[in-house]
């Protein structure tokens, strides 16, 4: 029943993907990782929607557009996801993300000039304009302003990483507060900070699953609040939906406070709860096999030396992830974890994980009896389902994926000046 | 990686097992289960060492004996382990145990004619005087007195179900106590409180692994006190211990407060962290599986009905785990966990389960970056060693389970009148 987890594609056609990445220093490598692999022909990658989570949303946005341009996919459109999580009006990133990916989310590196010089190599896409966000990090602490189309007085709970807060929690007074408003006013907000046209994320989600079916798969690298408001609103998405998440832990410790949470999951529990329980085919990567795939110091040196803008600047961009694992835990010394490409990888190549079929679910109340707000863990009212539709890596073939992963970025950014 | 678990034992020679139980109700039917195969050829079983838990550990020595002797096992000898967690100098049992147990752990079911009907029809052994413990349980209520000799005064941290209490906290007010001495006057006043002869349970293991190495399993149903001081007085055994454990939960919810911790673990973390990073070879038998094996009402009529005395008392017994279990959460309405023998089985015949291959660690403190008191899950430590010596049964042919363990107590309730 522990199965190698399904069909490996490798080979044959492209896996078709959509993104949902709240992108930080680890999406970047997973877009530069599904990039190269989209060179080799072994993926399609159909768009990317920044969400919330390690970074403001539009600073998601605007990353993701930066690193696919710099990486030659100026034709790849990035969507608009939401904000915060439902349960919030507004979304503030907490000290531990900025820490492990910077102000600006690419490790406070400026990666405007890569953009420019790729964009000028490239053909330029439909949804984007050339040199629409080539300002944007001049100052790499820029962040977007918040929406002040809600006056303070009416706004509820907050979101800070993940935390619920009040708004005049002490810990919101010098961070970026990103509130969520209706998807047009949204979408009009965001692709003006972002200067860049931006579509509805979430509905871009729901067509693409009805389109595609299970011909796509959707990769979430951040919170799931994208994947649960496209099945909330489109139910009839869930049977077709196969999606691979980067998030929770199961057979490890978390990376949240009392290490029972991990940091994608404990954003939004609610909305992962909610695609635990959609119906919907789930690849569960979380840090049960990210914690055996790590980015050494040798790696990073490899990209610095490809002999591109491209290389030097991911390069720059994983000395501060590096540099910052390695402050945070002993245990990282030997190197930082490859979350988000790992699960990218798995997306593409899924036999590089061994999977266990289990009815999973996330507490979302802590207390005697309830458990632990954002804890993964099994569902007890599916412990005897044989046939469960999530699949959670507890096992992965390291050396070989993080072989995959190097090599193959490698290989852009040898290619990508 | 993944494997089904070791070599199966079935059919060829008998396997030796030492138990270490805290003889509550499910300690009971897995002991009738040893038994029955026992008769069958498959087991040997060597001892049985009592342990605090569900119950007072002079409890559990007795109702090992009480339940060995009525399935036909006098000769079996019966251990006495420790009387509380090496980090507090007594134990009191909680209100959650006794609930499930009953207050004698047999629930509240007066075994003692069954033994002395056995205790006739079997030959007398040499640990066992066949009438000592006839007047045991004539008031149910009866439970052994605490030690006199430590003064109250000089009485530090006290373990109430494996919370650290004071002395004078008020929840010990109604409770016995159990405190632990130095071992000669402890087996001293066990054999009295027993009124049978008890020697020395962690030197009984510490002995049977010197002298059957890897040819014996160590099966403990209960908090791994005494494994834990056996493998610290004897180091040398840990590299030959062969360990199979009822306790923990990786991949379900606990079974305590936050439904981070299962009960077994929570009552001594420190010792179950000291097994786990042994070097012994443990096989964990949690609630990730336990909790797919129940005892159903059919089963339970199936012994009332076997036409013995003994099928008639195991059937009263469960009769109150099953309402104490059903009583307890809806899930159960089903049946009730066959936590302890599915782990009996386990010694037997391995490959009923499926193990992850995982270094494992008992989390010892509450907090920021010290994860939850109790909590069985991976050590971060051991992440990326490819061979551990634990294994974590994640899943198990529950039907196939379920049915050898009823069939052979059932055969048993009907041979031993």
């Amino acid at each position: 029943m522990i199965t190698n987890n399904a069909v490996d594609n490798s080979g044959t056609q492209p896996v078709c993907i959509l993104a949902d990445m709240d992108t930080g220093i680890d999406d970047t490598l997973a877009l530069c990782l599904l990039m190269a692999l989209q060179r080799a022909g072994r993926v399609q990658l159909l768009g990317c929607v920044g969400t919330y989570g390690n970074v403001l949303a539009t600073d998601a946005m605007r990353n993701s557009r930066t690193v696919l341009d710099a990486c030659g996919g100026t034709e790849i459109p990035v969507y608009a996801g939401l904000a915060a999580p439902r349960w919030a009006q507004g979304f503030a990133v907490d000290a531990g993300c900025a820490r492990f990916h910077g102000a600006n989310g690419l490790g406070n590196v400026c990666w405007e000039s890569v953009r420019a010089q790729s964009a000028a190599n490239s053909h330029s896409g439909a949804d984007t304009s050339a040199n629409s966000s080539a300002n944007m990090y001049a100052n790499t602490s820029a962040t977007a302003p918040a929406v002040q189309a809600i006056e303070s007085s009416q706004v509820g709970v907050l979101s800070l990483g993940g935390e619920r807060v009040q708004p005049d929690d002490p810990r919101l007074a010098h961070r970026q507060i990103q509130y969520q408003t209706d998807m047009q006013s949204w979408t009009t907000y965001a692709s003006k900070q972002c200067g860049f046209v931006l579509h509805d994320g979430v509905q871009a989600i729901i067509d693409t699953v009805r389109r595609y079916g299970d011909q796509v798969t959707i990769l979430a690298t951040g919170p799931l609040t994208d994947i649960a408001e496209a099945l909330e609103q489109a139910p009839d998405i869930a049977q077709q939906m196969k999606l691979v998440l980067m998030g929770g832990s199961l057979t490890q410790e978390g990376n949240c406070y009392d290490l029972i949470c991990e940091t994608n999951i404990f954003q939004d529990p609610e909305s992962a709860d909610v695609v635990f329980h959609s119906g919907a085919s789930v690849t569960m990567v979380g840090l049960d096999v990210t914690h055996q795939c790590l980015l050494t110091r040798e790696h990073m040196r490899a990209f610095a030396d490809a002999g591109s803008k491209l290389g030097k600047m991911l390069a720059q961009t994983l000395k501060f992830y590096i540099e910052a694992n390695e402050a945070s835990d002993p245990l990282f010394a030997q190197g930082s974890p490859l979350h988000d490409p790992l699960a990218a990888l798995v997306a593409v190549e899924p036999g590089v994980v061994t999977c266990l079929p289990l009815g999973m679910k996330v507490e979302t109340r802590t207390g005697v009896g309830a458990g632990f707000r954002g804890r993964t863990i099994g569902d007890p009212a599916q412990v005897r389902n044989a046939h469960p539709r999530t699949q959670v890596a507890v096992q992965v073939d390291a050396q070989h994926a993080v072989d995959e992963i190097i090599d193959a970025v490698l290989g852009l950014c040898r290619v990508v000046k």
